[in-house]
């Protein structure tokens, strides 16, 4: 992202910040605070004023400070919400907002003691999520070349999958090409989960081998320059029988139709609702155990939700998942999983990764 | 970690909380429902009563909870802490802790809008933490295996390392290792910095090449069934000239007189201490920009810190990082980290890696 970029997020938020009469915002570290300054550390404070912000970190973050953030750095030792309390007592602000959905109870206590009586804690939620949930072109740009990444780190890995390898080490392995492909890292901790462990919908990789015949379910996402990407796709070992291939077949339509519900001013609980119709229609509702999807960006997880009852409407350059899913216990699960932008007229589906059930 | 042995840390808590006069607890997920519970997951919530305890989960959860918890498991869709405040109403609680630390003001809000009026929440700082500071046999073999591996992978890769490649990649290789020796992945993201870099206490890798001559500092750990351990080494390409020497003997010295200073009933601050005049000494006191070391266990920062005015005595059975280092601007930096484990007479030095300079 260039300064120009960071400074109208931040004019963006006084903008808001004017709106509902505070003169200050306290943001603490997180993807907030990179998404408003440029940090990428882990211990930092941003406070924006009427006139401008200030971000305060601490000595380990000097040099990195003064390279990444484009607005003024003070660098303070010790509880960095009191050095942020100072600066609010000299300019005098009166109703300090704040992020109620990040502040600790205890970090709220510790700065409402360090103000004097004047000043009141205004809590608000979800501004800064708010501005994050439309991409701009070059957040765009970026999370496609993090779709893109992982989706070579799937290919270089999944023609060599084979009963008998464990699960930690397929995982092993494909984190390590997101690695050498130039991505900062995994975007979560990669799901690798074969045989009847793949109707764990978040399972951790395990020291299990790959069994002769069943699925295997792989979630993965690379983080590029801040931006995440997730994928899941399922290969299957040997031949499946009938009940594999109707649960794939399903959760695949369902995905499907999910996709083609996409498109701007469309509410998200309406694509959630195309997926679930489909597995319905296929005695596959009470199968699917979560959401439909999940907007991302410089968090894996992100509003809006692609879920039951939520109204946020769909709008162009939002990034969401689409990852419909049956899971049957004893037996196994089925997710397919892209990432796709919305666009004025539908979608853009990023994950260039075939779709067909692989058979390894 | 047994099934009585998280029986034995929830017993634990009924006692501070029966002294201080609670009849409730919440613990929201994170590395107290681990230690408590032992789920694993990314979403539940633990509520302690006098009577026993309960876990709440999501659905995508319901198998995993089942097979990690060993007290009652409610699967709930929706906010969990609405299922929290319904059973604390059921059962009548008035005093209800919660960790102030952790929880935010906006799960405060949730939390305090659907109890009754006669029940108070009342914020506590630490308590599982406290309990967490001393290991048990258990845990202490869980970690020394975390550092045995960690150090393991480091030798699989140290001799490798060459002027060309990059620091991406060289973290790339070293996380690979990690995995493939068995962690489920490292315990946080791998430092390698190189030349100048050096001077970054908490670089992230960046596509830089290493360069012909200079130091290459790699901090790492692994995460093993939980446990986290953490190692920082020096590697020098070439042949270090007597600033780059002068400045890895003070860090090594002071190294090894602060771990000369752990022992059970020793203050934290004095083992900084250590380390601070040994650098003084030489010159190199305000190059020290940091703590000396830090615990770990279920996280990779944990209390005891081992800093400046840390009043905590070190008891037996605490595990903790001992790492001095000197940070020169514009030159490059040392830091040495060990992972310790503190006795009754001194200290086990559990991290094998030598700590020679090592020239590739």
């Amino acid at each position: 992202m260039t300064a120009s970029e960071f400074a109208a997020r931040r004019s963006a938020l006084q903008q808001r910040m004017a709106a509902e009469k505070l003169d200050a915002f306290v943001v603490g570290v997180g993807p907030n605070v990179r998404y408003l300054t440029g940090f990428t550390g882990s211990n930092g404070v941003m406070v924006m004023l009427s006139g401008g912000a200030v971000f305060f970190t601490d000595p380990r973050y000097q040099i990195q400070a003064a390279q990444e953030v484009d607005c003024p750095v003070r660098v303070a030792s010790g509880p960095l919400l009191l050095q942020v309390a100072a600066l609010l007592r000299r300019v005098k602000s009166k109703r300090v907002g704040f992020e109620k959905s990040r502040m600790t109870v205890e970090a709220h206590q510790t700065l409402k003691d360090a103000l004097p009586m004047r000043s009141s804690l205004e809590p608000t939620g979800g501004w800064i999520e708010r501005q994050r949930m439309v991409k701009s072109d070059r957040e765009i740009d970026a999370i496609r070349r993090s779709v893109e990444l992982n989706s070579r780190a799937f290919e270089q890995v999944a023609g060599r999958v084979r009963p008998g390898m464990r699960e930690s080490e397929l995982a092993a392995e494909l984190d390590y090409r997101v690695r050498r492909l130039g991505a900062e890292g995994p975007a979560f901790e990669t799901i690798v989960a074969a045989g009847a462990r793949t109707a764990l919908p978040h399972a951790r990789p395990t020291a299990a081998k790959l069994p002769a015949r069943g699925f295997v379910l792989v979630d993965m996402g690379a983080m590029l320059e801040g931006y995440a990407s997730d994928m899941t796709r399922m290969l299957f070992l040997g031949r499946p029988d009938t009940r594999a291939k109707l649960a794939y077949a399903a959760a695949l339509e369902a995905q499907l139709a999910a996709i083609d519900a996409v498109r701007a001013g469309v509410e998200a609980q309406a694509v959630d609702r195309a997926a679930r119709r489909v597995l319905a229609h296929h005695g596959f509702e009470r199968a699917f155990v979560h959401s439909t999807g999940h907007g991302l960006g410089l968090e894996i997880h992100e509003p809006p939700r692609i879920g039951k009852k939520e109204k946020t409407a769909l709008e162009k350059g939002m990034a969401v998942t689409i990852e419909p899913g049956v899971y049957l216990e004893g037996f196994g699960g089925v997710r397919i999983e892209d990432t796709v932008m919305v666009t004025a007229t539908g979608c853009d589906v990023l994950t260039p990764t075939l779709k067909e059930l692989r058979m390894v």
